[in-house]
């Protein structure tokens, strides 16, 4: 027992890297297994397909971000100060990435999202519930910067649709120019789309 | 001579149409000939590979796209309301897309962005390139509204750089949920993202 599941998480791991490097599409089940240093037929005893693995890489993935997301998130800081460290976390997360494999390998789930969508939707499923999760985790904070009037908009959660919109389009471009210095205006865009009242103060206050 | 030409085109357009469906990596040749109806012999004809078959597609997506936004950003109205348009002619291009082929397609140098950017440096070049001048193009028509003082953004590159960023997340949205309803903040967020002056105004000059 303590080998098989050795060999999927082997799997999972291996699986993960090669589709932030390369996509999905790409990959082939006996290349993922030769990364793993696990014999084909384990594969097809842990997954039953390409697609089952890919499944199970979105949700590996997203308990991780999920566990840090709420750790932030939920934190004793002010709202706009949560969504100020969200950002620097993925910033840094960026780097981290970059350091270690030569180049920004951006969203994950971004990456799947432009690679996949249209084609199966068990992903488009997976993928639309992820970020469903991660708009209502900033909804709720931008709500709570409006109840302490710290921002102006008054659709929280449009207002948090278009703050995740403009952190995916930011790490696309961080992936296409490998430059995570492209994440920098995250901050202040975020203040600008809620309408912020006082960004200096809100700025100070890290 | 006529002929042969003939088929160049319907490659290039066999080629975009399966890659905005399926991307980049999961197409093979003999596939993108079958689609297009010639035989695999004429494809090295014309292109000596994939790879240089994606860039032809790209040159020729973005001659139409550029066409476009030069039409629409050099036009006689309002600089900002010259924006608008722009999120305007995006939404109903994605629009009739989902109409003629049942999902929205997205942005196609978005979707090769996070497919193919790390993997081939070539089509990274070219889609920096693009990006790059849409930027340049926004960024113009930024400072036109700065002198006019109906922005209140310093950084008018950075400030383009965002507005696009914000325009290829919503189109990422957009394709996952399949609804391109998604797209309806751009302008409101186009002017947040400016600092505007005066928004209602701006609205109201349609």
């Amino acid at each position: 027992m303590g080998r098989t599941s050795d060999a999927k998480e082997k799997i999972l791991s291996a699986a993960q890297s090669l589709i932030e490097l390369r996509g999905y599409s790409a990959l082939g089940v006996a290349e993922i297994c030769k990364a793993a240093g696990v014999p084909k037929g384990s594969f097809y005893y842990f997954f039953e397909s390409k697609e089952a693995l890919a499944l199970a890489v979105i949700d590996e993935h997203w308990a991780g971000q999920k566990r840090d997301w709420t750790g932030i998130l939920n934190s004793e800081a002010g709202p706009l100060d949560r969504l100020r460290q969200l950002f620097e976390v993925t910033e840094a997360g960026q780097r981290a990435g970059q350091q270690s494999c030569g180049t920004v390998s951006g969203c994950l789930f971004g990456n799947l999202t432009l690679e996949m969508s249209n084609q199966t939707e068990a992903i488009r499923t997976r993928l639309q519930e992820i970020f469903d999760a991660q708009v209502e985790m900033v909804d709720s904070v931008i709500t709570e910067a409006l109840e302490r009037d710290e921002v102006t908009v008054t659709d929280t959660r449009e207002a948090a649709r278009s703050v995740v919109a403009q952190l995916e389009g930011q790490v696309l471009f961080a992936k296409l120019y490998n430059n995570t210095l492209r994440l920098s205006p995250l901050w202040a865009n975020c203040l600008a789309l809620l309408g912020a009242r006082a960004p200096q103060e809100a700025l100070a206050g890290s």
